[in-house]
C-alpha cells in the first residue's frame, strides 16, 4: 500500500468487473457524468450508507435491491452532477427507469442493478437524457484499466483528482485482487462513510461475510475522518465479489490476508479524500490518547476537528493550542483542564492545561506542512482514537458560497 | 428600543456609575485596552458565565469574589488583548494582583472588585503594564457619556464597532435608567452568553432578584444566537444595579417594566454582537417552527447555523434548501423529511422534505440584504424557537487564519 493521501502507481484490475463511462449533459461542463460496473454472474454484495435522515432516492432504491437479491448485485450505475434527493416520487421513479434501463440493456433484473447519485441536492433527475445514454454506455463496458479510469474521472464532482487504490494478495496458487474507487471533497464528515465508494475483488464471499469486513474497516478510516462536518445525504460505500479468483474468504489466513488488503484501501481512500478536501491546504492527523474510551476519544477529536477557530488557525499554519483547548472544554467531556497536554508534531505546547515554553517558529514550521500530527493527551484514562481532518481556507468558502448558482 | 443590530442614538446613563479608560500597552496597536466602572456603595450584582469547562482565571475569580460579598460589587476592571486564559497559577495570580491594585487605587476590598479579560488564550497576563496604569485609570473615572463611551471602546477584540443598548421607564415620579455595553464578534456560541456584556441600571434590587431576570432574558437572546460555533473561555454577562434612582424592584408593574427594558437590552446587544461577527455580511434569523418541543426547535436551528456548507451558501445568497434539509436530516432529531417545509422570506421553496417550484431570483434578493429570515416547519408539534446566527464569509477565515501569528 502507498502511504494514505497518495494516489497508487500500480493498479490491480479484479477479475469479474467491466467498466463503462461517457459524458449525459448532467453537467453543464460537458465532462463525463454517467458510469457503469458490470459484474459477472454469482458476484456478491454489500454496503453502507449514510446516517442522514434526509436520504437520495437512490439510497433507498441501493437498499431496496440488495435486500430483494440478498446481496447479489449485477451492475453499478453512478451518475454525478445530480444527487437526486429531495426529489420525492418523481426522484424515486427517475431512479427506477435508470435502473429497468441498465438492466434492459445488460440482460439483467432491475434489482440487480445498484444505483448511486453525487450532486446538487433538490434539483429533478434528468432521466431522459440518461437513458438516452445507458444502451452506448453499456455496450462500452471493458475490463480494462483505461475504462476503469474513465469511471473514476466520471463519478467526480468537486474532486479535483481521482481516486484509487489497489492491492493483490497470494492464497495458494492463486491471486486475490482487490481495488478502491472514490469520490469525495465536500460533505465529508464522520459517522458514515460520506462519500461514494467502490470497492472490488475477485475473492469468493459471501454477502454476510463482505458486510462483516466491510464494517469493521469503514469504522476504522471512513468513520475516522471530516473535512466539514456535513453529512452527506447520498453516502454509500459497496464492496462486490466476484468470486473470479477462485480464492474462498475463509480459513484464518485468506481472512487476514482480505481485511487487512481492504483495511489498506480503505485508508487509502479515506487519506485521498481528506487531502483533496474542498480547499484543503493542511491535512492534520488528531491523536487523543487518555481519554476513557474510544466514545470518548472520538467525541473530543470531532470537537476539535469541527472547530471554525482551530481550522482556520491551522489554514494560517498558527500554532493557537488555546483553540484547541477551549474546543475540548465546550465538547460536553468531563475534561479536567489541569490534566490537559498538546503536542504539535512531538512538540509539547501545552502542559496541564497551561502554555509552556515552546519553538513557535518550528510549530509554525510543522504546521505549514501539507500534513500535521497533532497529540492531545486527557489524562482520564486509555482509550485512544485516530482521526484524520483539515483546515479551513477561504477557498472552501470560494467553493461553497459559488457551487450551486 | 431600536431594531436588533442597530445601534441606538439616546444613551441613558444610570446613575451610581463611573468609567474610565486607556491604554496599557496590551495591544500592540497601543489602542485602549484597559477600563474601568467604580459602582457606588450598596451595589448589587449577578452574573452569568461559560459553560466551557476550560475557564479563563478571571471567571473563576470573579465568580468567588461574586460569592465572597455575596452579590455586592463596586468596581470592574477589564483588559482587552490578552484572555488571561490557560495561563495556570500565575494566570490566577495575576488576575487576584489586578483586583488588589484597583481596589487599593478605589479605597476598596479584592474581593469588591469584579475582574474581565478578553483576547489571545495561553499568554501571561503582561501584569505589571497593568499595575502600573491601575492608578491613573481610577484616578480618571467619570460618570459621563464620554467616558462611557471609551469603556465601550476599551473592551473591544476584533469588533468593528461599539456596541451600546439602553432603556429608561418611569415608576411614579422616578425615573429608572438602564445601560448595556457589550463586547463580541468571534467565538459566539449559544449555551452562554458567549461574549463579555456589562448592564447597568439604577434601580435596587436584590443579588437575586437580578439573577432571576438576567437568566430569563438571557436565556431568549444571547443563548439563541451563534457566530461561529465556538463556546469562548471567558464569556460574562454581569448586571450590576445601583439603586439611585431610588425605586425598587418591586411590585408586578415596575418588575414588569424592568424585565422588558433589560430584554430589549440584551435583544438589541445580541442583534449588534452577530451583526458584528467576523466578517458577517448576512445575518439569518432562523425560526423553527412544528418542533416536539422548544429544546427540539433549538437542536435544529444550532445544527443549520453550524453547517458549513449551509453558511457558505448564504455567504453567496444562495437558495441551496438542499443544505439545510441535510442538516436538518444529520442532527439527531428523529424528523421525518416528509413533512419538512422550507421558506425563504415568507417563499416557500420546499414542501414536504421536496423542492417546489419559487422564484429563485426573489430568494436570492432576500438572501443578499443585510437580513432575512428563513422558516423551517418539522411537522412534528408544537414547539417553536428563534435563532440568530450568519453566513461564513472567507473574511471569517481570513480574520481567523491571521490572528494570534
Amino acid at each position: 500500500m502507498s502511504a494514505p493521501g497518495q494516489p497508487q502507481n500500480t493498479i490491480y484490475l479484479p477479475k469479474g468487473f467491466s467498466f463503462s463511462a461517457l459524458s449525459a449533459g448532467i453537467k453543464v461542463s460537458g465532462r463525463l457524468d454517467l458510469a457503469l460496473v458490470e459484474a459477472c454472474l454469482g458476484t456478491t454484495a454489500a454496503a453502507l450508507f449514510t446516517k442522514n435522515r434526509v436520504v437520495a432516492a437512490p439510497v433507498e432504491i441501493g437498499r431496496d435491491h440488495l435486500a430483494k437479491m440478498r446481496g447479489r448485485m449485477r451492475a453499478v450505475i453512478v451518475n454525478s452532477g445530480n444527487a437526486n434527493c429531495a426529489t420525492g416520487k418523481p426522484g424515486l421513479q427517475a431512479c427506477e427507469r435508470i435502473c429497468r434501463e441498465t438492466a434492459g440493456a445488460l440482460g439483467l433484473k432491475p434489482e440487480e442493478v445498484f444505483p448511486s447519485s453525487t450532486g446538487i441536492i433538490g434539483v429533478l433527475l434528468p432521466v431522459k437524457k440518461i437513458a438516452a445514454k445507458v444502451p452506448e454506455l453499456a455496450a462500452g463496458c471493458e475490463p480494462t484499466q483505461d475504462s476503469m479510469g474513465q469511471f473514476a474521472q466520471a463519478i467526480m464532482t468537486t474532486d479535483t483528482r481521482r481516486k484509487l487504490a489497489s492491492a493483490q494478495f497470494r492464497s495458494g496458487k492463486s491471486k486475490v485482487s482487490l481495488l478502491g474507487i472514490a469520490k469525495g471533497s465536500g460533505m465529508i464528515h464522520p459517522q458514515m462513510a460520506t462519500m461514494l465508494v467502490y470497492i472490488f475483488t475477485d475473492i469468493a464471499a459471501s454477502p454476510k461475510e463482505l458486510a462483516h469486513h466491510l464494517r469493521e474497516a469503514s469504522d476504522q478510516t471512513f468513520n475516522c475522518m471530516s473535512v466539514d462536518g456535513d453529512m452527506s445525504t447520498n453516502d454509500t460505500v459497496l464492496l462486490l465479489a466476484s468470486g473470479k479468483s477462485g480464492v474462498r474468504l475463509t480459513g484464518s489466513l485468506a481472512t487476514k490476508k482480505f481485511s487487512d488488503a481492504l483495511l489498506g484501501i480503505c485508508q487509502s481512500l479515506a487519506g485521498q479524500i481528506v487531502a483533496d478536501g474542498e480547499g484543503v491546504r493542511h491535512v492534520i492527523h488528531l491523536s487523543i490518547e487518555q481519554a476513557q474510551n474510544r466514545q470518548e476519544a472520538l467525541r473530543v477529536a470531532r470537537a476539535i476537528a469541527h472547530s471554525l477557530l482551530v481550522k482556520t488557525a491551522w489554514a494560517g499554519a498558527d500554532p493557537n493550542w488555546g483553540r484547541i483547548l477551549a474546543a475540548i472544554g465546550a465538547c460536553g467531556v468531563p475534561v479536567d483542564p489541569n490534566r490537559v497536554s498538546i503536542y504539535i508534531e512531538g512538540q509539547m505546547v501545552c502542559r496541564g492545561g497551561v502554555g509552556c515554553h515552546f519553538d513557535s517558529l518550528r510549530a509554525h514550521a510543522n504546521l505549514s506542512q501539507p500534513r500535521c500530527e497533532i497529540v492531545v493527551r486527557l489524562g482520564r484514562g486509555s482509550g485512544a482514537a485516530g482521526f484524520t481532518t483539515t483546515d479551513l481556507t477561504e477557498e472552501y468558502v470560494r467553493i461553497n458560497a459559488d457551487y450551486s448558482t
